[in-house]
This record gives structure tokens, sequence and C-alpha cells, in this order.
């Protein structure tokens, strides 16, 4: 059950109205937009008196049956600005994304060793070095969920150490995904931002635990969801007491089914940054990798995603893709990543120059 | 990594073959079939010398680039028989999934009072006293992954209590859905077997932990996922541990998107059954209730999964439909599960009768 | 745009409110329901003048934007009783699609010779005429959409000629598929019904082509159009002047597009019989062959098509299913088929018992 | 049945096996690639004596089952070099599709009148006039296939006129779409390309009808079939004559179903792009207007095409969208159009700088 406060209604309606909620024995959740406010029901909502509370003062309009804005949490519709998601602190450099600039988050696809990553970290920092205009973190697995049980499932804890070590030693942010809810403190501790993976969308009980941490979290679109269930399930996040401080979250489509797979892994579903720009005051970027899931056609998928609104890309880079020890297919070499990143910043700017690339 | 083993190879070349993979470092996946033995490498597969595996003694064949049987623990190709899952105890009846008789698994979406489960078991309880060719069991949730987070999230360790004390009053096993691996060990100790819901299909740990508890899993399609990708994220419980004593996999597909939601929730994909049918050894069950999610289509979509070969129904029935706290769209009558029950009873016999429909 | 009379209007009000419409240049549907009627414009609808049109007595109210009606014609809302769908004249006995019985509509892919006719029709009137429940007609294409252009096109019209030749022999009413303009009043002076194809679900000038003969047409559905997309297109074949005397529409899924491409051909869509049969008026087969692609599993998804609500099924039946130039993997044997019939009549019959299976 | 003849396999060796295959009564269908030729026989492929043609000299191997090359007309592998499809005569410019510079059709959707085709085309011509990269032409509907019958259907024949009227005064080509076998020769007749409509991707006759004009046939793609089932059914337009002269093939995706249709009305499938170019030697554009149904995305969805490796765009532009009869929210104003032409021009100019997007 909700209530939307007319556009008027003074402070001290909508704390009456609160008041009034709390007495059926609800938690109520309030988001206060530019206009309207918007007072949730959370628990038994069979207990309120619907017709005591449409007859209040500033009352607009109730909704019986269940909350009518789907995703009020993060609802562009009440919020003023839009959020500029802040990654990493004193020790590396900082990235903003959803600001000007496009962010570019780049690593393999898994953690596989120190010299490795040393590898990859030190080609990303050198051109991070010479790029006045993009910005550069770095990612790669630790806990892989695999498809296959018999396969590499990364590295674990050790992974996790390696990648701090990185980050002291280049002074980039560095992201992971986490799989299990006691992966999110131990990520938010030595990494800058905490993935969610495709497959763990709507594990509920995981995406509070990643926003319980207050770390940013980049989270990915499941293989074959609504943007509208991603958004819903990304409500999960801010109950767990994320979009405070130094947090928010970062919207991250990774590709679709496609009937095509004869010739391609997944099919790209840049749209879904056209949807989340309408809806959400959050910024998203894109995994152009894993979205089309071959190499060859990354730089295709990254300059698209870059036309239809990315605010950045994460995207798989290994020394030797071929060596790889997962998505051999998919990881582009640094050569290829740097061509990938002069093309997208050229075309980030054109939507600054152009109105029709909002 | 994989090797096909020879028809006839003997079980000194398999052991031979065993020890040889372990030298480099990997666990090795043995899987004894009817015919032909196949060893997967676990581990890192980069290190295995495939020529070396390949020119030994009753070696078929090897796969360097992936196990090419996708599903070898849940893969009927290798292993000779059906396996019918034993659900229930001593302190109540027992049920057999995927033996000569259907089994019915019927309860509201959520546990919301004693009373209310009370009401619903001794429907069944009185349904099943009558009927001497269905089998039967009790569902109702206590944890519920809802799409939206702030609706009614259900009882909890409330409700397991209460549907523990229907179990004993009733003498009908029960089971209900774990979200978190710490629900796990706690539904293990107070039901009879463990749900795992479509939206954590590929939660892979939660698997995991749901299968080292060694009680059946009633695991749940994802709503858009392949068939393929629902027996690959199967292997995950029976690498925690499960398919040893009274245990087991129950696949239950329960709906897939559909382009027609003006009309209906979801559409029921039952081909799934018979693909199931034909690729494991484990038994299938349907969920009409979330596949069409719509209370009148309910009885056609129950009788047409008997028909694709559905060995069960996990059904949503309650006292009072319209006044459940949630799914109230689709959940049945006592009186309309009844007659869904003489209908597939029916059906169940005609597969028996006509070849063509095995 | 498009009017809605209040349900008391008089045929005076509706008179003025037709001849009000057409002063604008546009021509007017008239919908006439068992308690509203419904007024359509055709053509250039922006010189209509909404508000003097719902200013006028018995309007109820008027959709500018677009017909908010989408299939009027077709559309159970405006139809008091259900239409049954009569085949065959005194040559042949006659079916009833819709009414008390199911229909099987059996034979070859493709009509590759009389021999092979004659065996076929033989094998089914041997059945017609033991079966009293049963109601029986033949299938054959003689103009074949191949995906692929390079193989077996179908026999013309020479097969259309082996069609009537079996229709004298055997008594028994046939249909044929048509995929030109030029082909629908051949088969309707040759055969008893005209098939449209999946292919051809959108294709507007062939339906209006066929609907013109005023012959029944077998309407198939595109492999991954909405039922809402089905219905609208049917619109066209009453357009052309169909839906009076021995005529009407027999929709007819036939499967969409699978992610298991690896182990069936298509899914089938029976979830869209129960969408039509609370959309139309007009009756709804199915066909099992198309739908799923593989000859094991025919059997199952016939009856399961019975249980979703079914009148009857279009279904392949080849003398050697394997010598068949055409489908080979999805035609049934006769004796498969007769199995089928059985199955099928018993689930039928269960409808008629039980109140859910409506 | 197809075969494939050595790399150096001579033209009297080639010759011999075609003339065996011919007096087993099937057609030959040859197509020679820089490497390798391709024989596919045409006919009832069951006469073949397969071994007899494997042991001929310069037979490579042999293909029992079926066309193992399922699109060998259009097949990248069998022809050297790209096609670049010419359109418009000595009356108007000409337009080369897939060579150095891309291509924009521009026009509404539907022809309405003289007075808004002259508005369209002079704000077109003018842009011509001004841009020296891009090419420019006209589009509009004046046959259209209408979702919904009883909505505007087209001026027809009238429309024509109008189109060969602006086509004379303002010197660009012109393309409209056909949906009846009549219409192509009328098309060919008077415009400069033939479009055939995603309804009719599968309607063969019209296929072949259309390409046995002569005429260069812009082809688009069914809103959900796959890329592959696109490629078999464009052979159609081949075998009915095309690919001789000034004629070919021009691709089009249009956009496929999506989950989002709260948001947005198709989801572009540009990855369609991708894979055609991978293909097929025939260039592709792409619609964005229809591909994402809203005006606002248009930009970006033809900015994303571009980076994707569209030749060109058909694109709607109306000189008051408002107040379009057809497709009012998905067609952009002449000063939108501008803007796009200038984004895409720059992104397609970054294709020919950077080798990552080929």
């Amino acid at each position: 059950m909700s209530i939307i406060m007319e556009p008027g209604a003074s402070d001290y309606q909508i704390r009456n109205v609160v008041k009034k909620m709390k007495t059926y024995g609800v938690d109520v959740l309030k988001v206060k937009g530019k206009y309207q406010t918007f007072l949730g029901a959370i628990g038994d909502e069979s207990r309120l008196d619907f017709d005591a509370l449409s007859a209040m003062d500033g009352v607009e309009r109730t909704n019986p049956v269940q909350i009518d804005v789907k995703y009020p949490l993060v609802n562009r519709r009440f919020k003023n600005d839009d959020t500029i998601v802040e990654i990493g602190d004193g020790k590396t450099n900082k990235v903003y994304i959803g600001g000007e600039k496009p962010v570019y988050i780049a690593g393999p696809c898994s953690v596989e060793s120190l010299e490795q990553m040393r590898e990859v970290a030190g080609y990303v920092a050198n051109l991070a070095a010479k790029d006045n205009y993009g910005q550069y973190m770095l990612r790669g697995g630790v806990w892989k969920p695999r498809t296959n049980p018999h396969t590499f499932q990364g590295l674990g804890e050790e992974g996790l150490n390696i990648l701090a070590r990185i980050r002291d030693e280049f002074g980039l942010p560095v992201v992971t995904e986490g799989m299990r809810e006691e992966h999110m403190q131990k990520i938010a501790d030595s990494a800058d931002a905490i993935q969610i993976g495709a497959r763990h969308m709507q594990a509920y009980d995981l995406l509070k635990a990643a926003g319980k941490t207050g770390k940013p979290v980049i989270f990915k679109k499941g293989t074959d969801h609504s943007v509208e269930e991603f958004l819903q399930a990304s409500e999960y996040i801010l109950v767990g007491g994320n979009g405070k401080g130094q947090s928010g979250i970062v919207f991250c489509p990774r590709g679709s089914h496609t009937k095509d797979v004869k010739y391609i892994r997944n099919r790209p579903d840049t749209e879904a940054l056209l949807v989340l720009s309408a809806e959400t005051y959050f910024p998203a970027i894109f995994d152009p990798s894993h979205s089309i899931g071959r190499r060859e056609y990354v730089g295709n998928v990254s300059a698209a995603a870059m036309a239809m609104g990315a605010h950045g890309l994460l995207i798989e880079v290994h020394p030797d893709p071929q060596k790889a020890m997962t998505d051999a297919m998919q990881q582009v070499t640094p050569g290829e990543f740097k061509q990938i990143v002069n093309a997208c910043n050229g075309i980030h700017k054109m939507r600054r120059e152009y109105d029709i690339l909002r």
C-alpha cells in the first residue's frame, strides 16, 4: 500500500500521515521528490485503514492493492538530481560514475596470478596517465560463478589479496564480485566496490548484504530479465542501508539470450541503458564482453553502448586472451582496449555536443 | 577437461587413469555408467598432459577444451536406473517421486497462521485418506523472495515452526523454500525437503548448502533459463554432497516469460518435462500455479503437465484465495484442488496404458 | 478511432452516430454485441470531430487515438455465442469444429503420390468408421513454404488433384495450405478448407484473399508472435468477407522458438489455447507435430493440447515417416496416431466431466 | 544434397560433376568462391547416388542429408568480394550501399500528400547538397501492412504516383514497400528499389516476385526471427533471378520483441548487423525508427547502429510528427534528422579510422 502526497503538502501533514500509518503496525518508507512525497507501507498492509488515510489532509491518493511505484527508492520521479557514484579513496585516484566523463573498468575475467594482474594494471595505469578524459579502474574475478561446477572456480581470498596489493601498487580503484553474504564485508574491506553478478540479480539477501557494507555496488542485469525486474531488485540494495555516504548503485546490463547462438554468445541489451536513464537517477555502465561473448565484436559493442548513453564500460582485458583460464573467447588485448577507449571517448564527447544523443 | 573410457575398460585401467590425472594436481570426478565411465578433471585443467592421457589404455577420447558432458552427475547416460526420490520419515507417511504414482504437494503460497495451515492440511489429509492412487504432501512459504522489497516477506522461523507442528499433527511431509545458506540446515531439521526457488537457480553456493544437508531438494527452474542451464546448475546440489541416502533432486519447471502478459502471467514451460525426462534420471514435477499465474487456468495447466510426463504437481491451495497475503490471483480452493487431483490421476493412469504417453 | 455505445442505446441512436461518422469521410465498422455496440472508423480518422461525436445520444465513450478493441470482429465481447465451424459437404462427411466432439486432421506433411495419400486415407477412414466420438479429416501439403529454397517445394496443382481425388474416394474433408493469392480460389474449388501457414500470419492480402472465398480458414500462428498479434491479424480474414455462410476461422497455434533447440525443434505454445478461448468465439485446434518437431514427443504434446482446451488436432501422419520427403523427424505412424486419438478422446471427455477443465 | 569441390578442382572436373548430377533429374546450383566451388542439388535429392558422386575427381565431400551451407547464394564463403548495391539511375543521383560512405533513407512512414512529401524531400535534398560524405534517398509507404485492418491502409497507387513525381522533382532515388506480387513490377517501374517488410520476411513467393524485377531489394528482418532464418529467406530473392545487373539485397533489421514494452516498443537488434557482416557479402542498413519505436531514442539508436557496422539508416522523418497518420510516436523532425546525420557521419568515419570498429 502506498500514498502519494499532494504537491503542496506540508511537512506537518506528511508527519501526521506517517504517524497514522505506524499506528497500524507497519514501517513507512518515505521518499521525498522535488514536487511530491511518496509514502510506502512496509509490513502487513492488510491492517491499514485506507479510507481513513485517504481522508487525511495533504493526501492526493492511496493505492490499496500494491505499491504502484514499483521501485520508489531508485525512481527518478522521487529525487531531484542524478546521483554521481564516487569510487576510490585517498590511496587511489577517484572515479565518478554518472558525471561528465566516462569510466573504463578493465581487467581479466579471473585473477590468475600477481604477475598477470601486474601486467594488466601496468597497462591500464599507463593509459590513465595519458588520457585526460576517461577515468580508469581495475576488475578481476576471485570467486567465479561458473555454469559448470567441474571447472576452475577462482582463487578465492588469495585472489582478493592479489587485487588489494595491485590496488596499492598502482593507485587504481578495484572491484570484484561477491557470491556469498560473507564475501561482502571482505570485499568492502579490501576493494573499492562490490560487484553483484547476473546470476544473483534476484538473490535478495545477497543484495541486502552488499548494501549494508555502504560500498558502491556494481549491479549486473540477469540474462533474460526485464529492466523493470532489474530496477525492482535493486531496491533490496538500498533497503539494506546503501545510498548514504560514498555509496550507491551502478547498473550494468550484460547481454541477453539470442536466437543466433551459432554466431554470438549473447545479444547486447544496450536498450536497457535508455530505459535505465529514463527511470532511475543512478548511473549505468555496460559490459560489452559478456554481452556479445566474441572478442572480434567487443569494439563495436563498446561503441554502441556509448552511443546508447553508457556512463562507462566494464570490459575484460587480458595480456594474452588465448591463454586465459576463463572466458578466453571474449577478452581483448591491451592494444585493442586502447583503441576502444579512444573511439568511446570520441562518442562520449559527441553526446555532449548533440542534443539527440542524450 | 574430461575423459570417456572405452566400453570395455577394466577397473584397473580406470584406476590408472584417475591416478595419472591426480599427479597433475586436479581432483577427479568419476561417473560410472552402464557401458562407459566418465572422468572429469576438477581444478586447474591447464596442467594436464592431454597427449599422455589420450594414449593410456582404456581411454576412448579426451576433450581438452571443456567437459563435453555438460552435466555428468545428473546425466542419464551415466546411470543405469531412474532415481525415485523418497520424502518423509517414520513420523509422516512417505511419498515416492518418480515411481508408479503421482505426488501432489499442496498448500498456500505463504504460511500465514496456524489456523490457515490447519485448515488446508485438514483438507489435504482428508483427500489423502480417500485416494488410493495419488500421494500427498504439504507446502507453504515462510521466507518469501518477493520482487518488491516493500511487501510482506514471510513469517520466517515462526512460519517454520507452524509448518513443523502441522507436520506432526497431520503426518504429511512438508517442504518450504530456503533463500539463505543459513536457512538450509534449519529447514532440514524441521521439514522433509528443501525448495530452491526460481530466483536462486544459479546461486551456486546456496545450491551447495542445500545439497550438503542430505535432504531431498525440490529445485525450481529460473523463469527464462534453458533446460540445459537448469541441468548444469543442478550439478552444484550434488557437488555439495547430495545424492546419497534419502536425498536427490526433484526438478520443477514453473513457467517462463510470455509475450501475452496482458492475458496470463507466465507461459507454462511444460516442454521442459520432456527434455528433463530424456536427459536426467531424477524425477520432475510441475508448478501449475506460478507457471500460468491465473487461478481459472490452473486446472488445465495441471492436466497438461500430467500429459507431458510430470511425476507430480506443486500447487498453491488456499482456503480463501481472495484473502491470501501473496499470490492471491493464482491459488485454487480446496474444492478445485480435488477436481484437479481426480483429473490428473486419470491422465497419469493413461500414461501407464498408452506407449505414446511415456 | 472508435465509439462504444451505451448498453441501452437504441437502433435509432446507433444509426445516427454511424451517419454522423460517415459525413467525415470514413467507413464505419459496426459490431453488435449482446450488451453493447461498437463502431470503428475506417479511413482517415484525423478528420473526425471527437467532441461532437462524444456528445451524441447513446454514446458511452470515444477513443481518439486508436481503436481500443483491437480485434472487434473476432472478439468474444461482441458476439453472443461460440461459432461452430462446419467443414465438408454432401460428398464428404461433415466435421464440426468447436462443438461437442474433437476433430482430428491427419495426413502427411507433403502430398507425395496418390499411393501414399491412399494409404494414409485408408487408415484414417478406417479409424473414423470405428470411432463414435472423434471426427476426422485429411491434410497434405501441395505448395510447401520451405525455409530452404533449394529443397523440395511440393507437387503444386498435381498434388491438389491427388487430394481432390482422395477426397472423393474416401468421403473425408480435406485441407491444404495456400501460399499465393491465386492459390486461394483453387483450393476453395477442390478442398473443404484453406490453411494459412505460420510464415504468412501477417501477409494481410493473402488473408483477405482466403477470406473472400467464403471457405473455412485454418489459420496458423506465427512462430514467435503473441496471441494478441494473432487475433489482430485474423481480422483481415473477416474483412475479406468471411464469417458468413459455411465459413469462419479455426485458430491453430503451432509452436514457438525454444532456447533448447538442442533437444526439441520448437516449444509447444499450448497456453495460446487458453487465451484464444477467453478472447474469441471462434474455435482453436493445435498442431502437435510442428510445435515440438520430434516424433517421440507428439503423443504427449497432443494430450497436453487436449488438456489445454483444443477443439482438435492437426497432426502429421505418414505411412513410413523415415522415408518422408519433408519433416521426416516429426511425423507419426498410423499406429501411433490411433493411440493418440484414443488418449485424446479420453481427455476430451474429462473436459466435459470436470468444471476445472473448461 | 550438396557437394563441395576441392580447392584446386578444375573447370573440367566441376563440369563433369554437374553433368553427372543432372543425369539424376535434379537442377544444379553452382556457386564459385575464391577457393572452392559449391554445387547444390535442387529437386528430388533422393534420386542421387552419393557414393558415385563422392568418388568423382575433384570432389572434396558430399553432404547427403541436406544442403549444409544453409544459404549458399548469399554466403560470403562462396564469393570473393563484397557487393556494393547501386540504387538510382540517370534521372536521380546514385547511391552506393556497402561502399565507403553511409546512406540515409529518409521520409515519412506513410505518403500522405504531395505537399507533405515535397516538404520532406526539400529538406532532404537541401541536406544532401551540403553533405559531401553521406548519401541520401527518400522513402514513404504507399501500401501499409497495418496490424489493425480497421485503420488507414495507405494511398496505394496514388501514393506511388506522388513518390514518382517527387523523385523527378528532386532527383533523389525513392523506395517503397510492396505487399502483393502485383505490386512488385509497379514499384520497379516507378521507384528505384523495392522494400519487403518484416511481416513478409517468409512470404517466399513475394520474395521471388521482387527478385524477378531485377531491382535492388531492401529486405527487412521479421520481428522475432533469427539472423539465420533471415539469411535463408533471402535466398528466395536471388532464386527469383536477382543478383544480376543493378540489383542485389540490402538487409535491414528493424527491431525485435522486448520484455519492456512498458518503456519501449521494440528492442533494437543491432547485433544482427555484426552477424550479417560476417556471413553475407551483401550490405546491411538499420531501421532505428521501428526498432525502438520512440522518437526520443531514435538518435541514440541510429548512432549505435552505425557503431555496429550499418552501411546506412532507414529512418522515418516527418515535417510534423505529431500529426502523422501512422507511427506518430517514432518519427523525427527534419531538424532532429540533421543532427542524427551529423553524429552518424562522425561515427562512420571512426570506423574507417579504428580497426576494432570493423
